[in-house]
C-alpha cells in the first residue's frame, strides 16, 4: 500500500482515544467496552473502510482492528475521528502476538485480502498458516469462526487447504462475491478490485474448540 | 455435449469387451482385472480421455469410467478399441446406483467437469452433494478419496463447503491448475478451456470411514 507519509503518525495513533493502550494498567478488553456483546477483530484493518463499516451495520457487536503499520493506520484514526462510534477499537500490533492479548475473548476472526506471501519459504507468514491458527486457537471465546476474503487465488487455494488440515469445517465458500448472496461490507481494496472485474474469494470457516 | 449420433451405439458399448456386463451371472470386479491393483474410478468419464491418459500412465491402477450416456460412451469405446490396455474398464450406469455395484472396494473418485446443476432445486444431482457422498461412504475400500477438476467456481465453491461439512479434509487446491506443480492428466474439456484461458480448480479431498 502506497501512502504518503503522515507526519506524527505514531502520535496520532498513540494519543487516538480509538487506540488501546497495551501498558495502561489493569487494561482488560471488557472494560474498554463496557458491555458483554461479541467481539470480532480484523487482523490487518488497513485503511479501516470494511471495520468501520461493519461497526455502523452492527452496533452490537464490537471491532478491534489490528494493524502493524501505523502509517496505514492512521488514517483509519483519522476516518473514525469524524464519527462517533463506541463499538470500534485499534491495536497497533503485530498480529503473531494476538495470544498475549486476549484470553479466549474473541468471536469472529476477519481476514481481508492479506499479504499472500507467495514464496513457500515465507508460507509461515500467512495468516492462515497453522502458527497462526494456533493463535487464533487461543484467543476465541469458543470454537474459532474465520471469515476470510482476498483476490489472490493461491493464498486462497492455501487456506482451504490449511484451515481444512487443521480442523476447521469450511461451511460457505464463493469464488466470485459479488455476484453471490452473501452479505458483505466492502473494503477500500475490494472497491478498486470490483471496478476493475476481478472476482473475490470468500469462505466462512468453522473449528470446534 | 454435442454428439453426432453414433449408430448402434447401444450395441457397441454392449458388445465390447472394455464394457462390464452387470447382468453377467457371478459378476465381481476382483474376477474382471484378475488382480490386487487398487481400483479407481471416474464418474462421467465423457469420451474417455482422462481415464485412458491415466490408465496408460498408471499401469498399476484398475481404472472404471461411469457414463451414463452411450451416445458419448461410445466414443470412449472406439479409442480404447484401437487400444490393448487391460487396466480399464467402463460402466453404462447412473452413478447414484453404484452402491449396488461396488461393496468397499473403490480406491480413488475422480470427479472431472460434472454438470454443474446451477439451480438450487438440482442441488442434489450435483456429484459432491450429500446423497452422492453416501454413496461414495459405501463403495470405499478404506478412506474415500475424492478427486475434482471444475471450470465452474459456483460448482467448486459447493463442492468445498459440502465436502468439508460432509467430515472430508480437504488437502490439495488450485484455482488454476495448469499454472500449480500438481500432475495432470488433461480431459478432453479441459484442453479447450485451456485453450481459452479459462482456469481449473482443483481439489483433493479424504474421509476417514
Amino acid at each position: 500500500m502506497r501512502l504518503r507519509n503522515v507526519k506524527n503518525a505514531g502520535n496520532i495513533v498513540r494519543e487516538s482515544k480509538y487506540t488501546i493502550d497495551l501498558e495502561k494498567k489493569g487494561m482488560n478488553i471488557r472494560s474498554i467496552f463496557n458491555n458483554d456483546n461479541p467481539i470480532s477483530i480484523e487482523i490487518g484493518m488497513g485503511k479501516g473502510d470494511f471495520l468501520i463499516g461493519m461497526a455502523e451495520k452492527y452496533p452490537d457487536i464490537n471491532f478491534i482492528g489490528v494493524e502493524l503499520y501505523e502509517s496505514v493506520l492512521v488514517r483509519a484514526i483519522q476516518k473514525l475521528e469524524n464519527l462517533d462510534l463506541d463499538n470500534i477499537r485499534v491495536l497497533n500490533m503485530d498480529a503473531k502476538y494476538l495470544g498475549d492479548v486476549f484470553d479466549h475473548e474473541i468471536d469472529t476472526i476477519y481476514l481481508n485480502f492479506s499479504d499472500p506471501w507467495p514464496k513457500n519459504r515465507h508460507a509461515k507468514r500467512r495468516l492462515t498458516s497453522p502458527d497462526f491458527l494456533h493463535v487464533y486457537d487461543n484467543i476465541s471465546a469458543g470454537d474459532t469462526h474465520i471469515i476470510q476474503k482476498t483476490d489472490n487465488i493461491d493464498l486462497f487455494a492455501y487456506s482451504i487447504s490449511s484451515l481444512s488440515t487443521y480442523g476447521y469445517t469450511i461451511t460457505r465458500v464463493s469464488l466470485d462475491l459479488a455476484e453471490s448472496d452473501i452479505p458483505n461490507v466492502l473494503t477500500e481494496y475490494e472497491k478498486k478490485f470490483m471496478d476493475k472485474g476481478v472476482k473475490i474469494n470468500y469462505l466462512d470457516a468453522y473449528k470446534k474448540n
